[in-house]
């Protein structure tokens, strides 16, 4: 048996009626682009998790073409028809032409959403997915925003890590993230809103899991998309500095400090470039070492700081604890301290529920019913302060 | 921009390393076939919904070469890993590589099953899905039979038509089916058993819901898969009669009767090739015309024995109820002329609770909540009967 | 210590400002009365359970006279302010002075139920409830009927027999009866109905679970409460004819058969007096002697023809199934063989779900929570034929 | 018709076989009090909500007399048997004989819970429940000890105001009071542990809702019943100091700051005695006076040096939030900063999720579902801290 027999190069092509004509998606009237990303369309690289491309698209058959790109971790997506979630796949290297829908009474619109359904690979420089066009027998007709914008900025847990798989599964492997059963989809989505996440799995506001100082998010948050390196990325605008007069959020949630908290329990890391160390400690009794949670403490100040700069309207909510409340005493007195130096009032802070044994997911991250519980605290928490 | 550019020859390619090795199905040592089909194993062809394939892989990396073919209703598959469901896409025409995991410790076993997630497609001929191959790097454990073996026989219900997809779709398509979020897999799962389905929308027990006498489910109970027709599907063997001996169920589960209902409501079906024309009838009252009905149970009686004649242990439980109880009393009625006919009594009837407005799913069929209520109730009453 | 000196002459009399005035029922104008009982007010005797008295009271405080009196098995009630249960108390023998409400708004209306939380008790011909007087400082205003009226009739599970009480209780005391958790009270309050309920634990349709015939609810039907005995009883009219055009409903729910199945499982039962024996037979296989269950179903059918004679234009519905569905078949029979009979086309069978163990109240009956799920059910089904 | 004839004299005596003998409370040799009271038997008073008495009691007959008296504000008492609440009833003025149980196997042992369902009452002087003797016909055995032991020290919320009743409910009077159905007793169900409850409707740590500085739990947290006031509850020993030593709680739950944040929203209270007013304010923008919320801190941090001066082992824990977060940044900082000038590591915050509409009780509280999952969070908080 040959490998090279295996694929036929008809591709589903049958379906290809006269009536199917591709479009570049730079060239489609009416699309939607969700998550942070650059102007291009042409192609059009969805970066972040829960990035999308939504169209109302009226029509029988509708296909998309997706490239992913990738050295370990390849993207997934999901895709939403009229809001319910009906397939979900590995896109594996290479562009394909996926069928989003077909057979369909072509005078209905159809709300379609084609989602990111990881997170962006800062460990894979090769990890892309880019969407080039579409293949449609019908229109495109305009699709209108939401009331309310929410961005969320967050860790593994923001990023649906274990979300999604047996609670027995252990690899780190994009098949355990998913950007629609996390809570910040279903948060959006309970306040029909839009919304945008920028996360990353092990970051922190100061350090990552494993006292790494560059791995925060913070630093990052004015590109595009700056957890992610290489040329590659470079060269699609992941670099760039983000135009926030293009998307201004009324609510940002962060949900950050899970990670600060794992630097204090692991190992010190060593930057090989310049054989420094750096180490959150803990005191002997195993409380935290004061001057590296003041560290911690003067980190998400300043993260506060830049936020409001880059965002004057929005609520900012440091929403903490699926998976320990470790932090929470310091963020409080982050919040204050940004608060009172700055005057700002509006800032707070809201604790999220533990996972539980019965609410626990794949990698001992929060699984689907733990998302859903915190989305339904953090959306009463919103619709207490956006009356 | 020229369709044929599109599709990257690459297909994945960069993932097969060296050690990435493809066998064809029939080579592979252990796989559990699920689903009523031939012995023919290159390919292997899977019919019913919820027919599958099941690997305890012990490797890094799997992929699954399947075929697809249809005129116009595709086949879906869902993937579930470890038990839980990761994956779920169309599959268009052609042959195709699918990835079903990679990147993953080769140490470990991964239970993965690769389900079809549509029902047998009576109405379109070239309809089929055949498993041809797999691409794996490591070896395949043998996998235990459960405990319990159960088969289902049912309409769109046991299809799980509507089973996913918002409330809103219409369309009569492959993609709102689902052989996963539906009662039987649900029930099975909760008792730990092996199942079957076999199960056409539309069908019931003397007609089907137009009034086609044809399109019965009892007619070709005996066969692999007798709802389908075509020279390709008699190719694939869909109309041998089916080997009894090889597959015992311990429970047979009848869902039928919904469609019975409707041929009452529906406008007269007429054979064209004999002019003749069928109907059941209402009184003017609204009720069954007496005559009409006791052809109904006079099937159902008859089916029963052809259960009995070629399952002689097994229990056999009517379940009905998620769209409507009309047929009720007719089925207990039918039951009991069976029973007292025969001396068998493993042989019962039990409700299943009606969908309500909050458990609506697609197309005005039960949604997965009401397969998830329905599931629990019939667990319930099997784990009662098969003390 | 002396037991005369631990009662209180005061009786709470302290609360009793000059505006409390003592008015007989009899004498109140606006009072309504659930339960099937006599036209005396003088006092009123609550006999079966859920019984009540109910005012609407705009006042500030609200005494009511009840006395108690019984040989073995006292009465309890539960009182409940605007539909809130806010009370539940043991009425000791005698006459007492309960107070129902004090220091309230004495402009705004309560509604006020006084129910009878416990069955007619047949086994005790002392047993007896009843209401004498109230005390008031306001005024009563009218009561609506509710658009619905249901009739319950049923044994110890429509008695709610165990759904209060810990799971360990094994006496069969008063105590783990509810008239305000079980299905029936629940589906009217979910229906938005009046409803009255005839039921005696233990009792069946044609013979008690011990095989007693007298103990069965057809031949009381047409008493006020014809399972009473004594003296007692009968002077309060217990044993008269039940005027059925005072009060039609417009579905009865005859929930018996569970007692009957007991039958078949227990010891006979002989009548002293005669020296005959009852017993409903079991085969040497288990399964139902045909002529004793043809007994039960000929005895359904009887009951069936009597409910229709007594109450020509309600719904009747068989609920049959929380403790077992062993009776379900003959019941269907049953009912088909009167429908056939009478042409009586509004009569139908409904399955309620079993109890399970996660449901399970005291005395092995079914607990707060599987009746909540059988008034779930009953009231979904009860919707569907009353639209 | 005259009042006096109303009552009968048997008061239930007809029960008293020759075998129940009355004993004074003081005289029973196995009883376990819970709640905080003097170490007086005879009589037993009950002030706080959830103080209750507990019996072993392996007999088939048991009575408890009480003792009411009250100006305004009557007591109520819930009745658990075996841990399952079976009663529920106001407690009129005077002495009583209540009847627990009766008609129960005299072999076997039933523990029996009679507890206080109403808050001590600040503004009755005249309030009080006794607990005089009881009327037994066997014999009490001993009761253990639960493994962990909790203090609740709250406000309104933690005296269960509104856990039962109407949402229409809008009196405030001791009906709506529920010791059984709130979240300390839930939470202390759930951890299997003893639990005491000191709680003022309306209080605070620094003033009143209504700015009345004399209303606060600190400063009464040393004395047995601090909060009552008068002759009557002096002589009961209400106001005589608290043997700390005799009850060390594991956990201190400290549940204040809804009614400190009611004063800043309400009117200034004027101390009639001096003429002083005392009124925490809003800025002009709605935000708090950073004087006024600054006392707020500095009462809470001594609050917390007194609980751990009367408690040193005790893991001291601030859950707040049912009704509002607004003082939760201002409890973190008092609680940082008691910690920091302490060295104190064993007092922690924990938010409790808001009441919502689905979850509303009367009087604009909770209701028992917020309970139930306010009850749920904790028990999960505290079980992570306990280990």
């Amino acid at each position: 048996m040959n490998a090279n027999d295996h694929t036929s190069d008809r591709d589903g092509r049958r379906d290809w009626g006269d009536k199917l004509t591709i479009r570049a998606l730079s060239e489609v009237d009416h699309v939607k682009v969700h998550g942070r990303t650059t102007a291009r369309r042409d192609p059009l690289a969805l970066f972040w998790t829960g990035s999308a491309v939504e169209f109302n698209a009226k029509g029988s058959e509708l296909w998309v073409e997706l490239e992913a790109d990738y050295d370990s971790y390849e993207p997934w997506i999901s895709i939403l028809i009229n809001s319910a979630p009906v397939g979900r796949q590995m896109v594996t290297a290479g562009r394909h032409w996926v069928c989003i829908f077909r057979g369909m009474n072509a005078d209905v619109v159809k709300n379609v959403r084609i989602v990111k359904d990881v997170q962006a690979m800062s460990d894979d420089g090769g990890h892309s997915l880019k969407v080039h066009a579409v293949r449609f027998d019908g229109e495109f007709l305009p699709i209108e925003d939401k009331p309310l914008k929410l961005e969320f900025i967050g860790d593994s847990i923001t990023s649906g890590e274990g979300a999604i798989g047996a609670i027995a599964e252990l690899d780190w492997i994009p098949m355990w993230f998913s950007a629609v059963d996390n809570y910040a989809c279903r948060t959006a989505t309970a306040l029909n809103a839009d919304y945008r996440t920028l996360s990353q799995s092990g970051w922190g506001v100061l350090t990552s899991w494993d006292n790494n100082p560059r791995r925060n998010l913070p630093d990052c948050y004015e590109q595009v998309c700056g957890p992610l390196s290489g040329a590659k990325n470079e060269e699609l605008g992941a670099l760039e500095p983000h135009d926030f007069a293009s998307w201004q959020p009324d609510v940002i949630v962060v949900n950050l400090g899970t990670n600060d908290n794992g630097a204090f329990h692991n190992a010190a890391w060593t930057d090989e470039a310049t054989g420094r160390t750096y180490k959150q400690r803990l005191n002997e009794d195993g409380s935290f070492n004061e001057d590296d949670l003041g560290a911690f403490e003067a980190a998400a100040c300043r993260f506060l700081a830049k936020l409001r700069k880059n965002n004057p309207q929005a609520r900012i909510v440091w929403a903490y604890g699926m998976l320990g409340y470790a932090m929470l005493p310091a963020i409080y007195r982050a919040v204050d301290a940004y608060s009172k130096a700055s005057g700002d009032k509006k800032v707070s802070v809201f604790q999220l529920s533990n996972m539980t044994e019965a609410t626990r997911g794949a990698r001992s991250h929060p699984g689907a019913l733990a998302h859903a519980k915190a989305a339904e605290e953090l959306t009463d928490y919103l619709k207490g302060i956006l009356v």
